[in-house]
């Protein structure tokens, strides 16, 4: 049960500022849900159904939790389907966070949709691919689509938020630039052994000036049907993760 | 100016059901209405605001034009934000329609977001590929969110709608399916030099084990991290039509 005073106070966590302010994210759903338990990850309070409770019991999930009715679940959600469980968890300070080494680390200049940012964190987890560089005006990783969309790399993943043309500028590494204008990637087949950067620009402007004046390696995935202006950047960057990580 | 009845008229077609029973569709924004013309796709009406419209002058773009206030634009609108131009096109038949040639067609088994839909045709557009076989129940290539997504593939792309293993079954051609068990994909690269399938299956379910059956060679992209579950659709579809096409 859970009184209605308390549904209110938390049915404000749908506003992201109001998380922000806290530095708190919500996932939900019982797959990010196990993925949050998996990691040991810092959760405040869970909202679920008596099924998923039932399903839970004897673990100590949070300090706080509350049997929610479906009703009630909605009232918290930020699905269009509520799925049974609702958690509010801490945003980690990642700071002191070590990723495993890979060979690449990927750059996002001023991305924008959540689903493309969550999408991109997914991909970079399959490919091994746990360290990311952001723009400070890139969309932020605990949005609530973002956080479900990373199918729980969220919770394997160091995110760092910066400014992006000093850091690439002065991080020592060859840096790889998706770029209309760049040599077709299979002409850089021959790689670095160095460590080395993939840079993501905007959904619809590409990669800013200043961000490209770092790029050692402007790359372009070959256009071969001839007609199509662009691809989505979380599909290039996944393809360009698949030929930099092999 | 438009009426007030046909201003009501026109908004009812934000109904995906409406625009099944007439064989229309819509297409929102001066890129994808670009797209449209460029093709001469049959444009049933046009509302736009006098800038557009006044950028267009001297085009025929519909039998029916009206110029709309932003607050008239916004109640024919699928879109969060309204952009300029508001065009319903009927279907093409394009069971007559013959691609251009490409060693690879995509097939989806099952498909249900609209938006990797529309990334998927996308995609296919930049590799070449713009034939598409479809299970029935794949998402439908003219719900708005897909035609959105395809970012003018819609008007280049063949996309055929079939009993899939039975299509797959009978097409005498090697079919790559992509695949949690599979072969890793580099495994694969000497490519048969026949035209080939690839089949992408349903976000979270995959391929059904009847479509499963015609698979000649299931293949996987290498899991480099070892955590994530699994890639995203069309993020899948585009490393393997990368890899197939070149």
């Amino acid at each position: 049960m859970i009184s209605k005073s308390k549904l209110k106070e938390l049915a404000a966590y749908r506003l992201q500022k109001r998380c922000d302010e806290e530095a708190v994210f919500v996932v939900e759903g019982p797959k990010m849900a196990a993925e949050a338990m998996a990691v040991g990850a810092p959760v405040r309070v869970v909202c679920a159904t008596a099924e998923w409770l039932s399903a839970h019991t004897g673990n100590t999930v949070a300090a706080e939790a509350y049997e929610v009715s479906p009703a009630e679940l909605e009232r918290l959600s930020n699905l269009k389907t509520p799925n049974q469980v609702w958690m509010l968890l801490d945003c980690p300070d990642n700071s002191s966070f070590i990723p495993p080494h890979s060979s690449l680390i990927l750059a996002l200049d001023r991305i924008q949709d959540p689903g493309n940012m969550g999408t991109l964190m997914r991909t970079a987890d399959w490919f091994g691919v746990r360290h990311i560089v952001c723009s400070r005006d890139t969309v932020s990783c605990f949005n609530p689509k973002v956080v479900q969309a990373t199918m729980g790399a969220i919770f394997r993943t160091r995110v760092d938020y910066v400014n992006l043309p000093e850091w690439l500028a002065s991080c020592g590494m060859p840096v790889y630039g998706a770029s209309l204008q760049g040599e077709p990637i299979t002409k850089h087949l021959t790689l670095s052994t160095k460590q080395s950067v993939l840079l993501i620009g905007n959904e619809s402007r590409g990669i800013s000036p200043e961000a490209m004046a770092a790029v050692t390696h402007p790359v372009l995935i070959p256009n071969l049907g001839g007609t199509a202006e662009s691809l989505n950047a979380s599909v290039a960057a996944g393809i360009l993760m698949y030929e930099l990580t092999r």
